[in-house]
């Protein structure tokens, strides 16, 4: 499925055509009916047209990186540093369309070959003082692998491609090491050799990597069965410019703090992570994905709690909000859509929630009781084929999203996370600091995440597009948006996409001023001149 | 189950009358034959025979403790600073009784009342540059709450006894906050009017409180089911120099680095934990303990792997080895042992290794499949008189660990944790330095913490004690232990007793030196002055 992806990035998803994927007409017609205008916007600007710096990259400096990586792996072209300028978030791809706003572009992009290497770059960029983006899939949506100069005065990109490899498979502890660089359809192929799946499988999946997940955090679409990526870390190998860090001898410890959950989501700013030792699961023998409406926000979220708590959740579980259901409804016309809400009315489902269940092999011994909880709460099946439906489509969001900014839309998500007991008023909030913000956008939710203690909440806006001030138009709304949810700790500043540089302002309302001078303390210990990833995570 | 428990430490767990617990006849008979001695070692000595030193807490301090906390609640006698002289280490016990050997014991008691007094009290002794060690129960194995001085004229213990409230419970997301000093029999009490458990019962339970469980990332009996108290924690509230820091908003984030696990296991060093928000669930309608005896270790352990890797354990899952087991049966007369073992010679048992399985509440659902696979795999059934037998005792460890001191043996135990495949290398390798170092003790082992990925084993090691030297003697087999499991990684240093002091040396091994200097950056930053639990955790 992946190997159509050009890898290089072009300010979109899929930049050989992003601007020709065709949203289906009746999709078309749906969105223009309630967003009220759908007219091409600025076209993405070719490489040419983005003014682009000379490389800063000091002479002796390039000459002893290409000592440590070899002719061909430091990168110099305006070409090939554009391609590392910044992840996908929506700021990031409306800049390539206003490239007047500004793009950040490295000095140049070094792909060294292995951990070693790696090091050996960091310890060639203390000494020129020189700034450090690592950069794996580059699918941050939240800033994080932008070429942020901080006090420096040239900064690299770090492209970890080269570290594509499986280092080793353990399959009695069903431990892999993998290459921080590989991409997750990569290490699921590999590991697939061997009869082993990661299960990890976020919506960036075609193109985002193992380091990636590390750094960030990443929760995947399984992971209510699978777990977070955190979750699946037993180890970590990181390049720091204070020396090599390994940790994780044992699955639990008590030698003192949990470091790995430390390096973990640490975003490149207090090491590169370079292997990542990570817990398989064999290949599933089977799958089954389906259905189910239920009626109504509350009753659907309170269903999901009551799984979650029995310990009867779906590998897969994932429920959207009587919003985001007419949309699904309305752009997958072959449904019949008319006629299903005419089923449901009957079954006594007013307003419909879709709720799609995913299991994988032994957690199919769950589905039993889990959907005799949900028969039993007046929850309506839809059979495998909706289910079927959503798997099929489960990475085209941002295509989808690529396509609605070639039309003028402005398209974004963003997410959170809290307790059961403040799920509806996370929710309520959020929306309505985004619909002030943004006049009358349409905003979707779903439930991706659900835990014993709480669940996830992730929201999609739609809305026209400002032309005359495309960037601010969305900073506000995403402030207004931010600042309800970190108000009062009343949910996460990010459940699964990390901080970067788009959260770093509310960071300290979650871990507190103690918890921001803990963070910039080891930054200062493991990183004393700061050449890792300049302003990214801490505030 | 706690009435009869005073929880003033006196050199025992079971203060009043440690000399008094007598063996069966049958174990005592056993004892001798395989340690070839028992004789009374010296007995506890009164703490009228200890040497301990004048309170050297300042004036000036004791006034401003004394307006925080309140008279009465700044405790400057001897007895009442000698009951919190250190935890329950094997050393911790054998000091009682050779007083000679030295006792750290503190300069005063302070008792604060809540949250807020135990922040100023840190203020206080911050000004007065006075260390600090928090103290909850008391059981500390690895010397976590020593009154060690480091570079402090005076340091004082803090008991958080007072702090035993039930703060909060949020019945929907299932989180109770608890603050610290609750003892764990008190939190079970008090949430079970709620109709809920924590479900987190270690060996101390008894005596150890939450806030404790929490500073030393605890694992309990039953955390094959209801997880290691890490992973139970949701939030937490600190008191440290540095001000209050209160993290946990969401069961799970991507807001940069989990802190949660940077304070989970900071033994004291980085804050003085206040309060604990817990997930806990509903209290279990039923439980069923049972055993079976498997055919030798590498089956066993072999056997619980397939358990672990299935999703198929019991919340209590304890594979004993196969003398362990033999231990077990020959203290266990009751059971018929002559008999046993010829029933399960015909069943083709030739060396029993004992499991013991405890299922509570809905866990039974996994139960039935688990049993197919251990039949499957010639395990033999042995009902459920041995799991009640082994649930009845769950506590009893500690006494029979005073009783035997009192005959004169050494008696401690040690605790580590690895991958799969490494168990066997790390279980010969830890047995084969333990009798090395101490001639030919008994050796005991149990795996009893499995996961996917390893699983943790626990030793317990009897000799008779060198009374010309019996500190020397453990402090020598328990290094050749601990670097034996340190060398290459092999095992963790501790799997759920923490690093205290006893563990100090080899942490490095284990966390790099550029975990430790990332962890001394967060105690600089949070605790500049370096008042918090001196000499603990950090080499």
């Amino acid at each position: 499925m992946t190997d159509s992806i050009d890898h290089r990035l072009r300010g979109a998803w899929t930049p050989e055509g992003a601007d020709a994927v065709a949203l289906a007409p009746a999709a078309l017609r749906w969105l223009v009916q309630r967003i009220g205008r759908l007219a091409p916007g600025a076209p993405l600007a070719p490489d040419s047209a983005i003014a682009v710096a000379p490389s800063g990259l000091p002479a002796a400096a390039l000459a002893q990186l290409t000592e440590v990586v070899g002719a061909g792996q430091v990168l110099r072209s305006s070409e090939e540093r554009l391609a590392r300028s910044g992840g996908l978030s929506y700021l990031d791809l409306v800049r390539r369309r206003y490239p007047a706003a500004g793009i950040a572009v490295p000095d140049a992009v070094v792909l060294p070959a292995d951990p070693d290497q790696v090091q050996r770059v960091l310890d060639v960029c203390v000494a020129h003082d020189i700034g450090v983006v690592p950069f794996g899939g580059g699918t941050s949506v939240v800033g994080g692998v932008s070429a942020v100069r901080g006090d420096k005065d040239c900064v690299l990109v770090l492209d970890l491609e080269r570290l594509n490899r499986l280092v080793s498979v353990d399959p009695v502890s069903r431990i892999a090491v993998l290459q921080a660089g590989m991409r997750a359809p990569d290490a699921e192929r590999q590991l697939s050799l061997h009869g082993f799946t990661l299960g990890h499988v976020p919506q960036s999946f075609e193109r985002a990597t193992i380091g990636g997940f590390a750094a960030t955090r990443s929760a995947g679409q399984a992971s209510s069965g699978y777990g977070r990526f955190e979750d699946m870390v037993t180890g970590l190998r990181l390049a720091t410019p204070r020396g090599e860090w390994r940790l994780g001898v044992a699955p639990a410890s008590a030698a003192g703090p949990d470091l790995r959950q430390l390096a973990i989501g640490s975003e490149g700013t207090l090491g590169v992570i370079t292997e990542v030792a990570v817990r398989v699961r064999p290949l599933p023998e089977t799958e089954r994905f389906e259905a189910f409406a239920i009626d109504g926000w509350e009753r659907g979220n309170a269903l999901v709690r009551h799984l979650a708590q029995r310990g009867l959740l779906a590998d897969v579980t994932r429920l959207s909000d009587v919003d985001e259901t007419a949309s699904s409804l309305a752009l997958s016309a072959g449904w019949g859509t008319a006629l299903l809400r005419r089923y449901l009315a009957v079954r006594g489902i007013a307003e419909p929630c879709l709720l799609i269940l995913g299991w994988y092999g032994e957690s199919l011994r769950r589905r039993r009781e889990a959907v005799r909880s949900l028969r039993a709460a007046g929850a309506v099946g839809l059979g495998q084929a909706p289910g079927r439906a959503w798997l099929r489509h489960r990475f085209a969001g941002p295509r989808q999203r690529d396509a609605l900014l070639a039309l003028g839309v402005c398209v974004e998500t963003l997410e959170t996370a809290t307790r059961w007991a403040n799920l509806d008023a996370l929710y309520a909030k959020a929306r309505a600091a985004l619909r002030d913000a943004l006049g009358d956008p349409l905003v979707f939710c779903h439930i991706s995440h659900a835990y014993e203690t709480g669940a996830s909440l992730y929201f999609t806006v739609l809305t026209a597009r400002d032309e005359n001030d495309p960037i601010g138009q969305w900073e506000r709304a995403k402030h207004a948006a931010s600042a309800a949810i970190a108000d009062e700790s009343l949910g996460t500043i990010s459940h699964h996409h990390a901080v970067g540089t788009e959260h770093a302002p509310y960071l300290e309302a979650e871990i507190g001023a103690v918890g921001v001078a803990a963070l910039a303390a080891v930054k200062q210990a493991v990183d004393p001149t700061g050449i890792l990833n300049p302003g990214k995570l801490l505030p």
